[in-house]
């Protein structure tokens, strides 16, 4: 699809399967798969096609990142309703491909279906990581820094002003409303990131930010058997986000925290290790944020305000089994419904 | 989900990703994913939960069966309607897990969603070969013998007698029915059988059967660049297939050529090789029949009947966008759509 496929797969679309060789040992396999559903996880009026095939991609891309893995495959299945068009169609494969082009992967098989109603969309995600390397939501350790990368927060936001009646709406200047939706519509996978620090062995544990830091540090914290306490005047805000929370007279604060489907990576490193973490933000480009420090899993999750009060961690992560026509990824309830129906014995 | 996880499984459910331990050189992965759509591949009055999720592994397992590969693990993404209980979906498990249990296949990740209507099931499903052995589809020669296995055409005849109004509307015995319809709604992946040919090299080009050996031979050669003529009185037809034709006033050889959904292999041998064949249908105790030869591309693809005449091959397989509520597998757009509309450049 992204031009000729890699010299270690034989076989690509096109047979019953696809065939990857393995000629080295060395490397481990991660394998992730997502399922996107019209209504649930977007909507056709505030993600147009190229977007989400965008989208999808950069989600799955993303849960390779926080493993620390290169991503390498695709596998496309898609379930189409007879009301969209052959062009809509390419326009979403056209997305998929230009998020997978830079990355170097390639879509190495699918299937496609007819759907009676909605649009759905599982794609399963292949990628590598050097053996024993990849990077888990178990490892952080009383006194790790917890880190986060980029801004958090603006996809929250750039949902919220599409969702608006119009863009102008919230008042805040075009500039920062476009930043806020691209935010939204074409999120980062930050795969260099993830890979340099499997690589360099600096994240104790990491995931990626789908369902927002309030969702997910208890994800890792609950993984790891730690605690938190999170810096609420530490958390990474863009300027667009900090403008749309100022216009909206909405708490900043809450937005980053609630805010899902940032793709950003959250994850932990031991006390030696912060000075090459810096190092490696300026190397490649990218803001990583100390926000606060693991603690013994008895203190919980605390954040400490502005005012130097704190309080007890609240989780207000999407559940889109209740909140039907939230956009949001499907990561909590993935892994808490897997676990729930089918229980490993 | 199948007990203790392998021990090349470092993480299973759980964390962003699924983690594949590759610590030795030598196989090759093979990667399918399957996409089943509610009212387009299946229907809850004719397939059962607990036969939903055995079909719906069986159809995967098969697909790397076709491959030469042993299935090693699954992921699955669901998409459930409010109308599901908890209940349905363990059951569902309980059916998937009953098919991969045998075969030592683990599920190893998946994703769950709502739906605002119908249920959608996507499978990956990945397994491994030794390195070199996947058994393609293009790799038919003139000459070769062409071969199936086990009976084909009960899948359809158990769908239609589901449709009925009553099993015994077709005045066929109950084992009879009953054997037909387990066809259907519990296939048998040849996994020990796609394997064995793979591993010792037996089979030239192989496919499953699961859009029929009418939609299906027309795959296989295509990717081989060959025709391939066909007698119909070989077609391996089963007594419960024959009481059904009889007492149907239906032609047996149509069902057999029309049905979809048997799982069988379809594969060719070079002449020197058929003694062997026979003896591994002995020692796998599956029938392995010559039903035709591979001919050069210029003859197309001819079917012999009883009486002496023949005719040129016509695809009758289902087509499930024009055919929405035709229960059959993907297979035929699944290919073809895909490369459609991603085209490798």
């Amino acid at each position: 699809m992204t031009g000729a496929l890699p010299p270690d797969v034989r076989v690509g679309i096109g047979d019953d399967a696809a065939v990857i060789r393995t000629r080295t040992a060395g490397s481990d396999w991660i394998v992730t798969t997502d399922l996107l559903a019209e209504h649930v996880h977007f909507t056709r009026t505030t993600t147009p096609f190229f977007d989400l095939g965008y989208k999808s991609a950069a989600a799955n891309l993303s849960d390779l990142a926080a493993m620390g893995a290169t991503p390498r495959f695709l596998l496309v299945a898609i379930a189409l309703p007879s009301s969209i068009t052959t062009a809509e169609v390419t326009t979403l494969y056209r997305g998929l491909n230009a998020c997978c082009r830079p990355h170097g992967v390639c879509v190495i098989g699918g299937d496609t279906s007819a759907s009676r109603s909605d649009l759905f969309i599982t794609i399963t995600a292949i990628g590598q990581v050097a053996s024993g390397r990849a990077v888990l939501r178990r490892g952080a350790r009383v006194g790790d820094a917890l880190y986060v990368s980029g801004t958090i927060g603006d996809s929250l936001a750039g949902l919220r002003l599409l969702q608006a009646t119009g863009r102008r709406a919230s008042g805040i200047s075009t500039t920062h409303a476009d930043k806020l939706i691209k935010r939204h519509r074409r999120p980062t996978a930050r795969v260099a990131l993830g890979a340099a620090l499997a690589r360099a062995r600096l994240a104790t544990a990491m995931l990626d930010l789908s369902d927002g830091l309030s969702g997910d540090l208890p994800h890792l914290c609950r993984n790891s058997q730690v605690g938190a306490t999170v810096d609420a005047t530490q958390l990474p805000i863009s300027r667009a986000l900090k403008a749309y929370a100022d216009t909206t007279h909405q708490s900043v604060v809450d937005l980053a925290l609630q805010g899902g489907e940032d793709y950003e990576l959250l994850f932990t490193v031991a006390p030696p290790n912060e000075r090459a973490v810096a190092a490696l933000a300026k190397q490649l480009r990218v803001p990583l944020t100390r926000i606060g420090r693991i603690v013994p899993r008895g203190q919980g999750l605390t954040l400490c305000n502005a005012d130097g009060t704190s309080q007890r961690w609240t989780v207000t992560a999407y559940r889109h089994f209740e909140q039907q026509t939230s956009p949001t990824t499907s990561a909590t309830t993935k892994r808490r419904s897997t676990s729930r129906i089918a229980p490993r014995t």
